[in-house]
């Protein structure tokens, strides 16, 4: 199979079989990782911009070694030391990076849809590393694959997805993903943290944790994200805590064999307790972590004309 | 022609000779930003540093894709996270980069002459990225280049600068790159953004927008620079736009195959109408972003010994 | 004789063994950053982590460069434009940059101990960039590696370090490191300058500069550090320089061919004179950043299995 599209956007319009080429691509990447020289030449004398409007460690520095483990010259653009502040449009500063002749322009905004604004207006490949309270589809895809590595399966697998689901990218690409891969997607959160209507999306809904994780082979805790709020949904962080942080006591409801994620930073203690986040039993956050560059490789390896 | 010089520091004291032998280069490196692989070797084992005294989107992405491209190291600097924060003095500053042994400089800085006092001081080559209001000599090349392209030829050419003339490198650069490739160069703008005695730089002055543009090859707009203006030196950017917008109006007063530049990042609205700006049968803008990249290569590639 | 570190932590722990064997390393690469290719693949592969959360341009820059000229693969994470602004700990932060398979995360933090704690979490080899006031083994590297070029030896030699002992890191690496190497030690400074029972470190203490440079091979200066300075330690820095900068007139003290060393940034006129300062016949301040970059590509070199 060829992969066809010039963006990625949103795991939405996603097929099956383009997310299993994502992810098997993504698996024979792995190892490069892992080698004594990190490094393949298959993307010398590609240019990759990463366009942050948002400030980020873990996605930026991500997309930074994928692009040069495959040996392409990464250019990094942040909001704060950019002509941003001169008060250029999103469009105008696309338009000029494309000028330019980059190959692949990945970009996080806190505007859902502009990568999608970008990705109509200029030629070259645009992923997003995340948009507003959108999608988030490459933090999915290295979920997808980090569970599939685990469980050996997508499909038929129960998943919970606890917290704040409204303000949460990474819960609606993973809702999309999860059930296209046929799991079974279950959420909880705070009545003001879930979206209207969210039953749509074709998953079930709980106020309880307790109930959400029964029985699940899969738990993934969202962060609480504070600067994304606009106003006070929850009385306090302690009292979130007492009703939704995963801890030793009510991960008995899940099987014995779940695994734990979360997409990070994580706020210990807040979302999940640290004997939880840290236990090597039942965690795969850092393991997450890990399949990211891959995920990342595999992305701008097919969006380039990879395997033509 | 061998090139001779150990810096850029502006146009103003480049021969006709000198522009050429840039432009040519520059056009011969145009085709590898085009190529699949966009890297060719000439630079491998160079160092670059880009020194960033204020907020810059375009010339420093500009500056390192051309680095990249003709393989280069490039280390950027930004005086946001550097030791400027420290109270080092930009001369010290520069003598501890030279111990580093790179190539070349690329300096931007909010002083008139910053770049200068650095050529004197250090051995290797600086590259002048923009001093306050003085000089931004890689613009006005780009900008020359983008003419010739589009017109075949500077000499005997009309071109006219419109806006903030007094608070423009851009607009110095060019007045001194233009007339000395035989162009005749007309400004515009409010008396209160017109030096004293610009005359005496060879060019005609007008206070209307319209007498400048009248018949001109080349219109050459000017970005409203209100981060540099010290006082308030025109009511209002509403009247400003009224008096001197490039519009759908006022822009048939030119030749019929005239082009529309601008430096970026664009104030829509304010210095030059969307539709105008957008517009593919005049506005070559995004044009002159693409070969900056170009020109940026040649100047680093002429000043590093290439040729020799 | 093989490296067998992991991290370098700091100069407490280091053999003299170590410490040859590093800066003959060191001397060994000197050489590369003065060809006119400044590049080996020795390190090609290999991905290496500058985690600075304190600003910094000549150390960032000098890490930056000497894994370029390895030809590795550099990624910088400035605290400003991190997760860190989200509130991850920094164990959290260094548990995912892990992940990410680097070969070497360097740090620099204003927590004494912060690299200490990373290199018992992490597999990766870590190298402390400065922490707080404990500890800045890469300076002492460099300034021993200095002091041998131009003394031929550093066993003793007669070495005054003056300034603010207490909160430099620098003094304290360098008062391990020349300590080792067989120099005789001597500091001076306001009492509210030097740490308590610092006699222990096998140092003699004055409290006028004329006392502890009579008769000396080499003046360190120490930089006033008034970011890290919690409460008024002195009473101005006209006072301050009154008594501790060194100048024309007190460096007459020390011998005929004292050498003037200053880990930069410089304060001119309050601890060192403008004209010492640079002065060629004594300061060998730049030749300090230069031999930056060497001992920086020894250590990268070694850490990474070197020799092996």
């Amino acid at each position: 199979m060829k992969f066809e599209r010039k963006d990625i956007l949103g795991i939405k319009e996603l097929s099956v079989d383009e997310i299993n080429l994502i992810l098997e691509t993504a698996e024979s990447f792995l190892e490069i990782s892992t080698r004594k020289i990190k490094k393949v030449p298959i993307l010398r004398g590609k240019t990759i911009i990463n366009l942050f409007y948002e400030a980020s460690t873990r996605t930026r520095t991500s997309f930074e070694i994928a692009g040069k483990r495959l040996s392409a010259d990464t250019i990094n653009i942040s909001a704060s030391t950019s002509s941003v502040v001169k008060g250029e449009t999103l469009i105008d500063t696309a338009r000029n990076l494309e000028a330019m002749n980059p190959d692949v322009i990945v970009i996080r905004h806190s505007a859902s849809g502009a990568p999608h604004l970008l990705a109509r207006l200029v030629k070259q490949s645009i992923i997003n590393a995340g948009d507003g309270a959108h999608e988030h589809p490459t933090q999915a895809l290295l979920d997808m694959m980090t569970i599939k590595e685990h469980k050996g399966k997508i499909a038929g697998l129960n998943v919970a997805i606890i917290g704040d689901i409204e303000h949460s990218r990474v819960a609606r690409s993973n809702i999309y993903g999860l059930s296209k891969m046929g799991a079974n997607v279950v959420l909880a959160g705070p009545a003001t943290m879930l979206p209207r209507d969210i039953e749509q999306m074709g998953v079930k809904v709980y106020n309880k944790i307790e109930d959400a994780i029964e029985g699940v082979d899969v738990i993934m805790m969202l962060r609480i994200q504070l600067e994304r709020q606009k106003q006070c949904i929850f009385p306090s962080l302690r009292e979130y805590s007492q009703h939704y942080c995963l801890n030793r006591n009510n991960i008995k409801l899940a099987k014995k064999d779940v695994i734990v994620m979360h997409p990070g930073p994580i706020n210990r203690g807040v979302e999940i307790s640290p004997d939880i986040a840290d236990d090597p039993s039942c965690s795969v956050i850092l393991d997450q972590v890990n399949k990211g560059v891959a995920v990342r490789m595999a992305l701008l390896y097919l969006l380039t004309g990879g395997g033509e």
